[in-house]
This record gives C-alpha cells, sequence and structure tokens, in this order.
C-alpha cells in the first residue's frame, strides 16, 4: 500500500491533530461557546499577519478573499495596477475586469519579479489609480515578488497594496503592520496546515477610508458587514464550525513552535532541495527571488514535467504539481511550506531522482540525497 | 460531563464515521484521483435533487449560493419577486438591491407561507419580472412556502422559480425536474449532516439562456467558469477536499437507508415533536405549513425564548436555536432533520420539560415524553 504524500503548493499534508481536532462534535455558530473560539481565531490569525488590524475570516477558496479585495476597495471604472507574472496574477486582471475596472497590467515574464520602479513611475503618472494588487509568492512560477518595496512606493501614492499571500502565509515572514501593506489575503490549505475551505483579509488603516467610497456592489463579501460581525466573534454568515476547531489547533502548534523556527526550517528545505537540485544539474524556474515555500525546478531537457508529476503520484503516492499555462510540461514543483519534515523533503528529492533516472535523465543517482542531507546535516 | 447533542436547524450532528471520512489524509485537488470523488458528489447532489441537470458545489455559506443565483441571472435594473416571510426571504430582498435590481417584494407575515395566486398576480401584470426567489423552508419560523405551486405558476409565465432550500434539502422532498425549480439552493450543514462550508446550486434548463444574457458583475460564483470546470470533474478554484471526502460518505449513507425513509423518518420525529408540544398546550409559531425539517415552538406568555435556549445549552449541553429579529424571545426552535433519532427527539422533548418547568410554566411534567413516544411507538 502507498502512503499518501502530500508535497504540492496547497493542499499540503494536515497533522493528524489537526484532523481530530476538526472531528469533534460541531456546536451551534451562534453559541456563546462559539464566541471564544472565533476570538481565538481572530488573535492566531493577527499573530500570524503581525497585525492590529481586523483578519477577516471567509468560507471559501483563497479566490474569493482576493475578489473581497476587489469588490470593497474599487468602483466601476477605477484604475487599478495589476502585477501579471504567472496564473494567479492574471487572476486580478481577470477580478478587475470582471468587476468593470480599468486594470494597468505590469506585465512580468513567467520566472522573473516585478520591478517596484515601474509601480512607482505608474503611480507617479497617474494619481487617480487607487491601488496595486500583486502576489506575495506567484504559485505558478515559484517567486516572490518584492512587497516590501513595494508597500514602500504605495505609501508615497495615494493606492492601496493589496497582496495575495495565500500561497506563502506562515511560511515566509510578511509583517503586514511594519511592512506597511494595506490588505493581505491569505488561505487555508497552504502553510496553515488545513484543508481548503476558509479564505482570510487582513484590512489596514489606509483601507478603511477607501472601503466607504467603494461603490461595486457586494453581499457575501462584503467587508462592512463582516468587520461589524466579526469584531463581536461571530460571521455575517454561517461559520465553518470544524475548519474553526482545526484553526485553533494550528495555531496552538504555530505558537508552541515559534513562528520564527517555522520560517527558518522552511528555508532550511528549501535550501536543501535547492541544493539536490544543483546537483542534478537543474536549475529553478524562479530566475529571480525563488521562494523558500516552494520550488519550482526546470525540466532537463527531453523530459515533461508532467511525466514526472505522474510517476511520483503513481509510483509512490506522492503528489507534487507540474506547470500550468506556459509552464505546463517544463517545471514540477514541490512544497517546502507547512506540515513538512527534513525527511519528507528527502523522500521528493529521492522520489524524483527515481523518477529522472526512469525517464531516462542522466546524472549521477543519490547525488541530489546527499546534496540534500548536507545541508540538513549542517544545520 | 456533557455531552454536545446538536439540535438546532443547522449545523446538525455529523455522523463520526463521517467526520472520520473527512479526516483522511488529504489528496491534491487537481490530481486525476480527486476527479472520481468530484464524479461521485455530483452523482449523490443530482439524486438528492431528483435532477439530470447540473449541482454546482461552491466553498461558501448557502448565503455565496444565494448570492450565485442573483448574479448569474439578472442584469441591472432587472425586476424580480420575493418573497419575504422571515429573516431569509429578506435575505432575497437585500441580495437584490446590493446588485442594484428591482426586488418586488411579497410580504408575509412571520409564521404563514405565500400565496402562489399572488405571484401569479404580478407576473400576469408585468412579463419583464425576470425570477421570483423565494424559501422552500424559512428557517426563521419553520414554515413551507408553497415551492410545488409557486414553480406551475413560474412556467406559465417568463419568470424563473429560483428557491433557497439550504435549510430542508435531503429533510423533505424536493424533485427539482418533477416539479420545475429552475434553480434550486443547498447547504452542507443540514439534512446533508455535514459541517458548513460547502454549498450547492442546481441549475436547470430554463435558466441556462437566462444566465447567458446576465450582466450582473460575478467572478467567484460565475456559473458558466463552474459549469465548464465542473462538468469534467474539478472546481474552477481549490475544492475544499476534505469535505469532499465527508459528502460522498454522506451520499453512500442516504443510498444505503434510502430518500423515502429518511424523508418518512424526518416526518416522523416531526409528528412525535408536534404531539409533544400539543400535551405541553403549546402551538407551533408555523401558523401554515409547517415543515418536518424543524418545529419553531411558541413560547407560553411569561416564558423567555432565550431563557429555554441557555437553559438546554447550560444545563445539558443541548443546542437548540432560539427566534430572530421578531420572533426573538417569542420562539424557540428544534430540528428534525439530518443525523437525529427518535431518541434524540425524546432527549429534547425531556429537555424542554424541564427547562419549561424550571422557568415556572404550568403543565403535566412527562405529558411531552408520553405524547412523543406514543406517537413513535405507532409507527
Amino acid at each position: 500500500m502507498k502512503k499518501v504524500t502530500l508535497l504540492s503548493p496547497g493542499p499540503t499534508p494536515v497533522p493528524q491533530r489537526v484532523l481530530l481536532a476538526m472531528a469533534q462534535p460541531l456546536i451551534h455558530h451562534r453559541a456563546p461557546d462559539f464566541a471564544g473560539i472565533f476570538q481565538k481565531v481572530r488573535d492566531g490569525l493577527k499573530m500570524v499577519y503581525e497585525t492590529k488590524s481586523e483578519v477577516l475570516v471567509y468560507s471559501s477558496s483563497g479566490t474569493g478573499a482576493m475578489e473581497s479585495a476587489v469588490v470593497n476597495l474599487l468602483s466601476p471604472g477605477d484604475k487599478a495596477i495589476f502585477v501579471n507574472g504567472g496564473k494567479f496574477g492574471e487572476r486580478w486582471g481577470s477580478l478587475l475586469r470582471a468587476y468593470g475596472c480599468q486594470p494597468l497590467e505590469i506585465k512580468v515574464p513567467w520566472g522573473y519579479a516585478a520591478d517596484p520602479a515601474q509601480a512607482a513611475a505608474l503611480l507617479a503618472q497617474d494619481p487617480s489609480i487607487k491601488a496595486v494588487y500583486v502576489q506575495a509568492l506567484e504559485t505558478s512560477t515559484g517567486v516572490e515578488h518584492p512587497v516590501e518595496e513595494l508597500a514602500r512606493v504605495c505609501r508615497k501614492s495615494n493606492a492601496l497594496l493589496v497582496v495575495d499571500a495565500v500561497s506563502c502565509l506562515a511560511a515566509t515572514r510578511l509583517p503586514m503592520d511594519a511592512w506597511g501593506i494595506d490588505v493581505m489575503v491569505g488561505g487555508s490549505q497552504k502553510a496553515l496546515m488545513l484543508p481548503p475551505g476558509l479564505a482570510f483579509v487582513g484590512i489596514g488603516p489606509r483601507a478603511l477610508p477607501v472601503m466607504k467610497e467603494s461603490r461595486l456592489p457586494k453581499f457575501y463579501f462584503s467587508w462592512d458587514k463582516e468587520i461589524k460581525n466579526q469584531r463581536e466573534n461571530k460571521g455575517a454568515f454561517t461559520s465553518a464550525v470544524s475548519m474553526f476547531f482545526g484553526l485553533i489547533d494550528v495555531f496552538e502548534m504555530l505558537r508552541e513552535y515559534g513562528m520564527d523556527k517555522v520560517y527558518a526550517e522552511t528555508a532550511l528545505r528549501a535550501r536543501a532541495f535547492g541544493a539536490a537540485m544543483e546537483a542534478w544539474g537543474l536549475k529553478s524556474y524562479a530566475r529571480q527571488n525563488p521562494s523558500p515555500a516552494l520550488t519550482a525546478v526546470e525540466c532537463p531537457s527531453g523530459i515533461d514535467g508532467e511525466a514526472v508529476v505522474k510517476w511520483l503520484r503513481g509510483k509512490y503516492g506522492i503528489f507534487i504539481a507540474g506547470g500550468q499555462d506556459e509552464a505546463k510540461g517544463r517545471i514540477f514543483r514541490v512544497a517546502h511550506m507547512g506540515y513538512i519534515t527534513e525527511f519528507d523533503t528527502l523522500q521528493a528529492v529521492s522520489a524524483i531522482e527515481m523518477a529522472l533516472h526512469g525517464l531516462g535523465y542522466d546524472f549521477n543517482m543519490g547525488s541530489g540525497v546527499a546534496a540534500a542531507q548536507q545541508v540538513f546535516g549542517e544545520d
């Protein structure tokens, strides 16, 4: 029998104690008992976001919370910059267009990071631009965009910085208040070690007056409604009670372990995996700012990325991800974030070695495992 | 120690086998293995909906799927009738207003059912009316609206019938195709015996061309996007994998047991509870069409409904629901749907007797339990 090993950049493995916490008998979401749970969830989110502002919880995928960051800030015809460096950057553009806003695209080649100077120039040219939408980690390429610098640029203008941090929240540090991020979107199924189903949105002080002026229609994703309710520790609509049970357990684990250690170990796994990749003679698809949360490996010529993914799933029950759109077949992606240990990473390295070997790539079997062990051993 | 006993009209108790099914290790939502699971979920939904049409799954609360039934059918300024007989009827109105449509209200006093003739008259007067929005069960009052008759009325006009069946799907029979319901919304946390987090929307053949003409903005809740994806057994966005695990287990249970038996036993529990209520000398708040899914009990004068709710929760760990808005304090609500047995109902009856007694209501202790047992014993 195969063990399911989840090493895709979301969903990530859920610790058994969290799965069991979610298997507790449900209570009613309007009962006072649930308010205490809601409060703990809010406190935990503020810890991870490093913010004093409200972080709202939605029952939705991350895309729902992204949509909330459009419909609660803009009005029809409003101009907004979006960074398009991959599949998820594209999604900001689709959202802006779907709601009749004017998207100004900063097109970045896949595998590269946005240049803050380009945003600064656009903002200087046109002070009517309302916001800049960007990914902290573009999941499709493994690239981190320079969020801290973009925040600095936005604070010199009228524009808000809206960051999609779904795929790296709790994997890499994103101190919302210290960096001056105005709005930050997160999801449950990545480094927060939960199943998919919850999304989060932190709303900073510069975003609140903008929200009040927004005239795009909204109901389920209305921030105003949720802020009023969630400040009183309840959702405007039925909360996903079981996920809340799991989430307070996750925050307990993160607190006990310490966020610094979580970030350091995520980075260590990424370094170890990177050393293996180098030993194979392969390169990261991310030419700039590769994220520690996941590595997108560029396949050797003649090897199909999808075949590597299939090999791992079919032969070993290991789930990694392939490439999307223009990167399809050219890369495979392995996560280092969340409930993953050095031995999970070594297992990934080992499985990939066997797959590459089986698919006919010429390299020294075992060289990647040795290189990764070397990094872990030095820690 | 108290046992948690959930007898509120959602969330309802989740069977332990379902909780454990949801506690399985996650797999990747884009892996071929997940497509088989998605297919089973689609088949199960079609069984419960009694439809050949597509039933979409959303990660959201029921309100999200309600919103989808507005933004995918209407355009700005469109006229739509909504039946307002309680808290959830009101929500249709709020949704229509939030999206700049023209809501035509059929106001029904709380505790009463809509009159189909009123809808027929409005539709005859104005053929530009696009849809009629109604609840199958108005959860706040325990009243069933006459969905079958309303469907007949709508089919004689251009208007679609959109039914919010969140709180009674799988508790009372709602054969979408046989009755000619155009759109029907459901949720996971009621008679489908799952935690909150998933919502469903069945889309009949008359709704599809209307959807194509709709110009309200949408993205996360776009039917078009989801129909394309879900027909290929995947979500447009990340699916709530664990909930899907639970849902296929629920459908297995429902299939093994048989839907007819599920409906019959729900009705039996409601009759038994009703007999107890009568023995206490109390009345249903639903003056017309009381639903078998839940009973809203009108409190005797001098007894606060909220006090009954608190008594049960505080002394026995039993969660029932109070009244909302104008019914607050005047009623308490007990569910009969989902994973509830005759002994759960008897426990509710017994606990309410002790609460009413403790709060000073004068009646024969045990009379309700005896009356309910009588009904169960005759079955």
